[in-house]
């Protein structure tokens, strides 16, 4: 058997760093499309790529797997391109952080062209694009591969086993329940990182002069890529809003909490379970 | 002159790593007072200090710079016990991170006996005790000093110097502007942390299961011991509420807007301008 081809239908930075882990494990070829000739002369030239063209005809015909990497909001479109282009078998998936509006959109515009099954590599940095790609970027990261009732149970196995051979940890979970857990553990602290921020700049026009090593790791994730994370808040802005409604809910009680007598006994107990459920989260590998 | 004789009233992390810079860098000579024989047995033993004592009167009655560093809560009674001890000209500050109260109680205390000045080193970790006492931590680190309006200028100026001898880097300001400033760029950040993890915890049973690096940043000052955090957000409570309320108004805005039509640019401009505020952050020499 001839080793697998790999689509990637926009090479930013987790579309560049699938090509150089796939490239680099040795799992297959890798074709690689991109909207501008300038993007796919690079891909060639960097060596992220055995294919890579502006024709999308050209990249997907042969694949085994299309993986699409663009922001979400371009996905569709390219969607009902690919779908008549690709092999009956083809596995395809997308790694858009916001899943229960897209894989609603996308799995129906493949039915019965190809297998689509959603994922989520939960990998990425405040860098973008192709020069930040690292063939390690997957190792030990969490990847969310998110079935429909629909689903082929071989599709999810086989788009299961893709992440894991780039070094992925699999979980599982439908596409809303997925956006509600991404909500809580990544759209919620991004944007309670960037609020923190603005925050403190409009209460106390020096305040940010006097930051220390605590501030800059709570607020790291809010340098990362505005216009990308405009998207995701926006792509998932139900489970997200509902995420903040309760930050804001618990924040109030824990204000009346500081409110109250100052030997309160539940400040402490708040801090000590806060303490507890974050030392036992899951160490990075 | 001989060097100076610096006395050390409670070897916590703070205290600790003091001790072990002065030695480090040759400034003087350290006395450490503890309230347990085995601490001050531990400290002699480790190499902390020249002399160390459960009797405050040998540990502060030569010192020319007395640097309170228990718990704030225990600090008043110990000063009305150190106050008849002192050197008429020995300096006298504290390490304690919230100032108004503190400061406006220990001030009069040391009136016309010895100088005392507030100050606020800006290091720590998520460790605490003597053992993770460290003669770098105060390396780049921000040490607010806090001078009130009776301050001695010349105490004001000797206290500096004693921080920026050890690599801090100085900045000052009045105790209760201090605590407004702290209370936005250390306590805040704190409680958010803090109050993510448990509102991600209480929203879904499996979420924090799914947490990736940019949780762990951004909850990272959670895992700080919660005695310590309890006593520095109840001493401090009136400017952490008031930080509280801002922060929750700040994220009912913008989960406002997120309400809105997907294609508000008040989201974008809102993250770019957090983004940028955080690139401009002090960066950690």
């Amino acid at each position: 058997m001839s080793l697998p081809r790999v689509a990637i239908v926009g090479p930013g930075l987790l579309g560049g760093s699938i090509a150089l882990a796939v490239r680099a494990r040795g799992l297959g070829s890798v074709a690689i499309w991109a909207r501008r000739a300038d993007a796919t002369a690079a891909a060639l030239r960097d060596g992220f790529a055995d294919v890579a063209s502006t024709d999308l005809r050209e990249v997907v015909s042969e694949a085994d797997v299309v993986v699409f990497c663009t922001p979400i909001g371009a996905m569709p479109a390219l969607a009902r391109e690919i779908a008549p282009l690709v092999k009956p078998g083809a596995l395809i998936t997308d790694v858009g952080s916001a899943k229960g509006g897209l894989v609603a959109e996308l799995a129906p515009i493949f039915r019965g062209r190809g297998r689509f099954v959603g994922s989520h590599p939960m990998a990425g940095s405040e860098q973008t694009g192709m020069r930040a790609a690292r063939a390690d970027l997957f190792e030990g990261a969490v990847c969310i591969v998110t079935p429909e009732a629909a689903s082929q149970p071989e599709a999810v196995a086989a788009i299961g086993g893709f992440w894991a051979s780039l070094g992925c940890q699999l979980r599982h979970l439908g596409p809303v329940e997925h956006d509600e857990v991404v909500a809580l553990i990544s759209h919620l602290p991004h944007l309670l990182a960037a609020t923190l921020v603005n925050t403190v700049a409009a209460s106390h026009s020096a305040a940010l002069d006097f930051s220390g090593p605590g501030f800059r790791d709570t607020t790291r994730v809010a340098a990362g890529a505005p216009d990308m994370w405009a998207g995701i808040l926006t792509a998932n802005r139900d489970a997200v809003r509902k995420s903040v409604d309760a930050m804001i809910e618990s924040l109030r009680e824990i204000a009346n909490i500081l409110a109250r007598d100052a030997g309160d006994p539940a400040l402490l107990e708040f801090l000590k379970l806060a303490k507890h459920r974050r030392d036992t989260l899951r160490q990075p590998t």
